[in-house]
């Protein structure tokens, strides 16, 4: 069986989107190496009117998705048990680490909020995982859920078409990437920095290496305070250095 | 004018996705209260075979998107400055906050790369913000400019039916929202929190308050830090039930 990536959503008409698309959308419809299921939320109240959602308890605005809504279509997905994920802004983020386990699962559950969420009682109770994607509040959690689908989708073998370009990436070391350039070498008057140009791969590996540093330390210094810690500073540029020749770039 | 989001990407039959459904899809659709257009930068080569990309500069694997390319297709499109978008793992973290501001403008122009990236000069050339949504890789930049753009929408004039549902959300007072409940008061044999059904609002208030703080310090704790130093420890516990009451919840 393939990578099975089940959406369960008030709103199956947004997919697939960007998961149609691309070396994504082709590792899905013609090379079978993965597949899409959404299941409608919308079939499974058990009100007569349909009502899926509630006040929430303790007032406040807004609607509240009913447990046992959520319960009834998450227990009609059949097969082995898989990650169950929801996407929340009150969620722990997503990581690459987090897409990387579940990657290596026979496929992920992904359950889409909408209105002020989902009674916590079925989260609890059903072991959901809470992701969150940005620190921004959507209206739903569709585009969440397509986000990481595609992050652990990319990773299955076969579905890259160059398994070299998985190494070389944002925070597969804690470290940014950095900067890509590519021909002309001049455009609107702005030059490829020389170092690329100069064939010696051991400075433009230096030179990559303190770009992804001073990337880093700039723009996240969350990420940046962890790879210090991991990293001894005596130690750390010599160790890259050889960690990035081992990988072949 | 309304609100005009504009994606440049190589696969526009991605779109709209999420962005076409729920009240998102309605407000663009029925009320023109924003619009979305995709611009193809397939259609901006300069190379008779089309081509978009090339071999990095200094070497390492894939593609980089061409700065001519993405320069040319961005000067099409018509109309004042906004906002300029680059959705891309060394980015700054999306957040509320930027969501707010991006709002605020006439609109926003996205780019969503492809391959390795886009070539740095016509990033730093036209001003690009670079912005990440989650610290995971993704195959392209569209399922993240879909969730931006929808971050942003949902904050203009009219998107949503109850204003009220903005004031108490996750991000907007730096902790995370407080658990959800609604009917039944029983499910799977477990029970709605006894003081969400007491009817007393403060006890309520209270209650919801130490949820969100003990959430946000328990799965966030970059958010919980920054909140410990925006408000001193003493003053704390009163003027956020203060301001809960102000917000009329």
């Amino acid at each position: 069986m393939p990578f099975t990536a089940t959406v369960l959503t008030m709103f199956p008409e947004a997919f697939p989107g960007p998961l149609g698309v691309s070396l994504i959308g082709t590792a899905w419809r013609e090379k079978g190496l993965w597949s899409l299921e959404t299941l409608d939320i919308r079939g499974f109240s058990d009100d007569r009117r349909g009502f899926l959602d509630d006040t929430p308890a303790g007032g406040g605005p807004g609607q509240v998705l009913k447990a046992d809504v959520v319960a009834r279509a998450l227990d009609s997905v059949t097969g082995p048990p898989r990650p169950l994920l929801y996407m929340s802004a009150r969620g722990r983020p997503l990581t690459q680490a987090r897409a990387k386990d579940w990657a290596r699962a026979d496929g992920i559950t992904v359950l889409c909020g909408r209105f002020e969420g989902v009674d916590q009682r079925v989260l609890d109770a059903r072991g959901f995982e809470e992701v969150s994607v940005g620190d921004a509040v959507l209206a739903g959690g569709e585009a969440a859920a397509m986000l990481v689908i595609e992050a652990c989708v990319r990773l299955l073998p076969g579905v890259l078409g160059q398994a070299a370009s998985l190494s070389s990436e944002s925070f597969e070391d804690g470290l940014l990437e950095h900067p890509q350039y590519t021909r002309p070498r001049t455009f609107e008057g702005l030059e490829i920095p020389e170092v690329l140009l100069s064939g010696d791969h051991k400075r433009i590996a230096q030179w990559q290496q303190q770009q992804r540093e001073e990337t880093t330390r700039e723009r996240r210094p969350d990420l940046w305070a962890a790879h210090l810690e991991n990293r001894p500073a005596e130690t750390s540029a010599k160790s890259q250095l050889k960690g990035k020749k081992a990988q072949g770039d």
